[in-house]
């Protein structure tokens, strides 16, 4: 692949449409495996960084030195001479910048500053794609020769391929799946066991109201076009975008008429619906594979449809997203929890998107699984007991303020970032802090990763901050988690639905006295008056609100009745000799609250990709020879068991080496298939064993030893049969380490590793 | 709950219906779930066990001791009397048992041996019934108890109960959620890790020629009625079954009509479409709701259909059982597996079933998770390498001769089991085996779990053998893992369906020698006259099988021409210049099988649902306080750490504790609130944790000590906080036991726990 091959691929990648900025209001979902593709490459200058480097780096993703290490080499990498042609971009971006903020500062129509902020995207853009064309990054980096090692050795691959294939659905096969295993495992005792979380499994199938209720239903909506003769659809951003780019490619197109169209492009992003299809009538767009018309701009909801129940009244989704799962259980949560306030919930599982067009392999697909938390906490005070042990941490932080004065991301220690408000509350900070612990700790590349804040015209009403980890691939900057607070929008919709109270007691620092209006039954007029539906009425009166007794009392003083609503919707008349009302003051030692939610938000897939990305190495020298460089933590295997040759003695070491590995649950793989020793550590490298035993003929002498490998280094050890086992248990659990245990303790086994192509079986 | 109060349960269960037995070829979906309602309990003999009994023996499931003495206690427990009262219906099912042998050996017409074996099925029910109305079982087992306790602590719940929920859909809370990832965590490591099985993880939605070929579309289906006026629905086999025992229980009913009715009932199960829409009209059966007319039978596919993709036209399915995500990447899997037979693919994950009426909790509900194991196998070599652990292991065994004879299920040992070739196979009763241990092993009563073989008439034509692993429930015995030697049949479906060969390569002991015909293409020729379709041809004729390459050497010879077909469907005219056809013989080193298919399958939710069912208790004199004894490996904590009172001295220790714990993975819970050191040990005991330990005065001394305390025995011991640790993780794992390793070898401390009823928070 020539060097700047990477760049070609930036064309084909969809931009944001204009449901994107409405939706990300929505969660994760919108936010993330829809705005993710964005490519915007602001530290460029850090990205210096060749395979030699990375194959330097690459022993132990995690290990504090090691990160050390890179950062030191991140921020020496910075080319002052690529500043310099970045220098007029970035004020271009900043004056827009600041006309926005002139123009929201000074109470300007909506239309205007919107208007505004599609011109500053614009220009954001056009900062970020040349940054892009300047970065010498990842040259090492070859996608193809990566997915196909994924594909050969079965880490994911189509669904249904035998069938055809569906698009945007992909299998994992035991690699992938191990992997994926792996990774849920770790996150699930980073996140779940690590902070006492409450991990709840909800399902699926989601009846309708509930996605009313959370905004899906309306909102959750790509445009579409058919082709009028067939059917066939189109998403509208995309068409546009290859039409006009192919119009600018034609031969007879002015540098103006050039210049409009990469212009519209730009803007397809903050585009409505009306102003897309005036965008296609303009042109005459047809169908670029009929030639047929299409129809006019078609609003299509991404959430799969079916029916619960025989006899299809009852309307139901597959979940866009697994939030809502423990929303409509936050009041059995809270119980579990004792009542208490703040705790957390978290929940690992699939969602779905009917994506109209899904590309880009793992990171936009249509079935997907995530890992989504929801913290519950009192809204006047975010604190965070655990804060303390973050503050020090230092993310590379990309500011909403930051992005509008067309700067770079830049690395920010968390106690200052919440000391300045540039991050909002200690307890976002806290889990910005986590996630970036989490990313590198599973073999994320902290060089590659940064925190992009969302700038206030991309956040919901609702939300008070909100950042996404995002993670450099060739693909450009994926956002692969959401960090988001969410005020007490979730639970308020949800209460606002069902007339259930989503609330919080909390207890007051010193009791207060309230005033107070209670309504009191007169139980022998009501039973008289109403028999046998006497117990509705009571159940009514107990369920008024404060306001709705002054309400009563009002109608009562002004000599009238008042309508008394059951649940069911039908109405009685109260009369004034039927009820008492009656005012006090009462001491109240709790205060009702509606949690306020920080929602962390994993996108597994997009993470796994990643990871993959960031792992993907060829042996220098060699470069047929490709390996990942997983860690241990995520490894599908922990290690392989290979007697050196056919020999029928190496039998009983092996089958007692590989008996000990099973007991101490240390998944392993034993290969005694024929191929010499290279080739078949060639084989496990593949498949990113971390770690590889061999059994040869010096094993056979007492006491019993084997010689053990670590897969980055290729170098080797020699050690009892006894003693590897648990080496290897303590290697990959990361009680141990390579460099710091086992090279300095164990003798040293030199032998040239035959370089030669992987078997492709 | 008084004495006869099981029976009550037994009417409202439903019975198979017509489409079960016909389906009982689909794999686990099928015979598991819809079957696994039926109430047969021929081992009543053996079920004569108290709450008494229970407590003694519940301490440690799955301990090799305690087996043996259940073992002791089932076969010591055997009543003469009740086998007295059986003896005639015994030999009632034997008599008819027999008619139906007679009439397959003399190849009688289908349509009788179908009536003959209605009748068989019938007496057997008769059996079974009288066999469960004589046991005198699980007196000390309240479900509603459980429920509440399942309930309460949020094990599991309905799910959007806010939204006023959907049946049979059930959200698991942390204490179930923990526990079904335990048993997923432990299913994986005594199945995938144990055996090396290549793990996947597919996706859930199917498109439709999937489950074309799969068999679902056609027949995955269930019969129904709707009222005309409301299009209400209702399964017409439990309609039916209602409205006549409605009629049974009218006073005017006759003795003679009483019989008829039961009669009708216990033949539904056999019952075409044509027949129950017979009994609906002859009875004149209205909607019991509304009283309006019904439609006649309508056949419901369970499956939940959907679009996949904007256009509506790729229809999709929820995938109704996991196992056609492994047949269709069967090629990649052997491909990993290097070409090489035996292999097993596992996968884990949600299947959907749109059930009609969804009814007994997590039992039959409509989203539920299965694990399933695919073994696939030379079809002619079904011996497996480690049947050898298992021959002597004694199982439970109901096969279908015994059932056909009246007879009870008995204990077999595997080897004779194989050996008199009442196990098709030994790799059948490995998996047999396997299911059995790990079944007792997360803590399943071996006393109340047997292998239920089907009946010929209940197979599918192509299986060779099949065993359900039955649980006795307060439901009756549920089904609750499949066990079938599916033969080649699947693949060869899916085979057939896409053209894509789905065989594996098997070495021949000896080379072979063999004809073969090939066809040889004139490319000169083929090249003139098809110009850019040459490629087509030489593709077309590349798949040629040689029965075709047969039929073109005789076509030309008979002086004619050949239509070549494209895999697209077009046809050419195909001449004799055009291709040489060659006859010869080679010699062949392999031979191509379809590999044959061994399904183990299990449905989790229902495991789970039996572990909650086995192991719940009441403290003897206190039956307020309920509690969990589920086995370490699966409770959803291991560990509970408590300060004896608020005291601020006991929250290092407390916390040196829990940081402990934590970085060795074990899951705790600190109770620091308020409630005597007695009721919060019963909280705990509610939520299975099988470990506490408490931080009291005396651990304020040097060496500081803390108690540790078993759930089931209620015992404690005095140990330093430094031994507490590795001794819970010991505990936790099975490395150690409470009364061969902490008993005899630490302090008891005596404190009389205060028995009160537990917190309801």
């Amino acid at each position: 692949m020539p060097p700047g091959a990477m760049l070609q691929v930036v064309p084909v990648l969809p931009t944001l449409t204009g449901a994107t900025s409405r939706l990300c209001c929505l969660g994760f979902l919108e936010r993330s495996i829809r705005t993710g593709l964005r490519l915007c490459i602001p530290s460029v200058r850090r990205q210096v960084h060749t395979s030699a480097v990375f194959h330097r780096l690459n022993e132990h993703w995690g290990s504090k030195k090691v990160r050390e290490r890179k950062l030191q080499l991140f921020r020496a990498t910075m080319d002052p001479k690529l500043e310099e042609i970045l220098a007029p971009l970035r004020i271009s971006v900043k004056e827009q910048g600041d006309v926005v903020r002139k123009l929201k500062e000074s109470g300007a129509p909506e239309v205007d500053i919107k208007k505004a902020v599609v011109e500053l995207k614009a220009r954001k853009k056009v900062l970020e794609d040349k940054e892009l064309s300047l970065c010498p990054a990842d040259l090492a980096f070859e996608r193809a020769r990566m997915e196909d090692l994924l594909k050969r050795r079965f880490f994911y691959d189509q669904s249904f391929a035998i069938y055809g294939g569906i698009t945007g659905q992909y299998d994992f096969g035991p690699m992938g799946c191990a992997t994926k295993n792996n990774l849920l495992q770790a996150w699930r005792r980073h996140f779940v066991l690590e902070e006492g979380m409450l991990e709840v499994d909800c399902t699926i199938l989601t009846p309708e109201p509930v996605l009313k209720a959370s905004g899906h239903m309306d909102r959750f909506a790509d445009f579409m076009v058919k082709d009028v003769e067939n059917g066939e659809c189109f998403r509208l951003d995309h068409l546009i975008k290859a039409h006009l780019e192919k119009l600018a490619s034609d031969k007879g197109t002015t540098v103006e008429e050039k210049a409009e169209y990469e212009d519209i492009v730009v803007k397809l992003d903050g585009m409505s619906k009306d102003e897309m299809s005036a965008v296609l009538r303009r042109f005459q767009m047809k169908s670029p594979i009929t030639g047929n018309e299409l129809t006019d701009a078609i609003e299509f909801n991404l959430m799969f449809a079916t029916q619960i129940g025989p006899s299809g009244l009852i309307k139901g989704f597959l979940r866009p997203e697994t939030a809502q799962g423990i929303f409509v259980n936050f009041k059995r949560l809270l119980q579990f929890n004792q009542g208490k306030l703040p705790f957390a919930a978290a929940q690992i599982g699939s969602a779905f998107r009917n994506e109209i067009s899904p590309r880009s392999g793992l990171i936009r697909v249509r079935e997907f699984q995530m890992a989504e938390i929801e913290h519950f906490v009192d809204p006047s005070d975010k604190t965070h007991p655990k804060f303390e042990s973050v503050k020090n941490l230092q993310l590379v932080l990309y500011s909403a303020c930051d992005q509008m004065d067309g700067k770079s991301a830049r690395p920010v220690r968390l106690g200052s970032a919440v000391a300045e408000k540039l991050i909002a509350n200690e307890t976002l900070g806290y889990f910005l802090g986590r996630i970036h612990m989490f990313l590198v700790k599973v073999g994320i590349d902290p060089a590659r990763l940064r925190f992009r804040q969302h700038m206030a015209n991309e956040m919901a009403h609702y939300a008070s901050d909100c950042w996404d980890a995002e993670i450099k691939t060739s693909y450009g900057w994926v956002e692969c988690v959401g960090c988001a607070d969410r005020s007490c929008f979730d639970l308020q919709q949800h209460s606002k639905a069902t007339n259930v109270r989503l609330i919080a007691e909390k207890l007051l620092p010193t009791p207060k006295t309230v005033d107070f209006v209670e309504i009191l039954p007169q139980k022998a007029v009501i039973g008289k008056e109403f028999k046998k539906e006497a117990k509705d009425v009571m159940d009514a009166l107990a369920g008024l609100s404060e306001a709705q007794i002054v309400d009563v009392e009002e109608a009562f003083e002004g000599g009238g009745t008042y309508q008394l609503t059951y649940p069911s919707g039908k109405q009685v008349e109260l009369r004034k000799e039927m009820v008492q009302v009656k005012r006090g003051q009462k001491t109240v030692h709790v205060e009702e609250v509606v949690p306020g939610v920080i929602e962390p938000s994993f996108g597994v897939g997009r993470v796994l990709y990643a990871l993959f990305e960031h792992n993907f190495r060829m042996r220098e020298g060699d470069e047929q020879r490709t390996y990942l460089t997983l860690p241990p933590i995520v490894a599908p295997l922990k290690c392989s068991v290979l007697p050196l040759s056919g020999n029928a003695e190496f039998i009983p070491i092996v089958t007692r080496v590989s008996n000990s590995l099973r007991s101490c649950d240390i998944s392993h793989k034993v290969d005694d298939s024929g191929g010499s020793i290279g080739k078949r550590y060639a084989r496990t490298d593949e498949i990113a064993i971390p770690f590889g035993i061999t059994v040869d003929f010096d094993s056979l002498q007492e006491p019993h030893t084997v010689t053990l490998r670590e897969r980055d280094s290729m170098q080797q050890v020699r050690c009892t049969v006894d003693e590897v086992v648990e080496l290897v248990r303590d290697l990959s659990l990361g009680h141990k380490t390579w460099s710091a245990d086992v090279l300095p303790n164990y003798p040293k086994f030199e032998q040239q590793e035959s370089i030669s192509t992987p078997n492709t079986n």
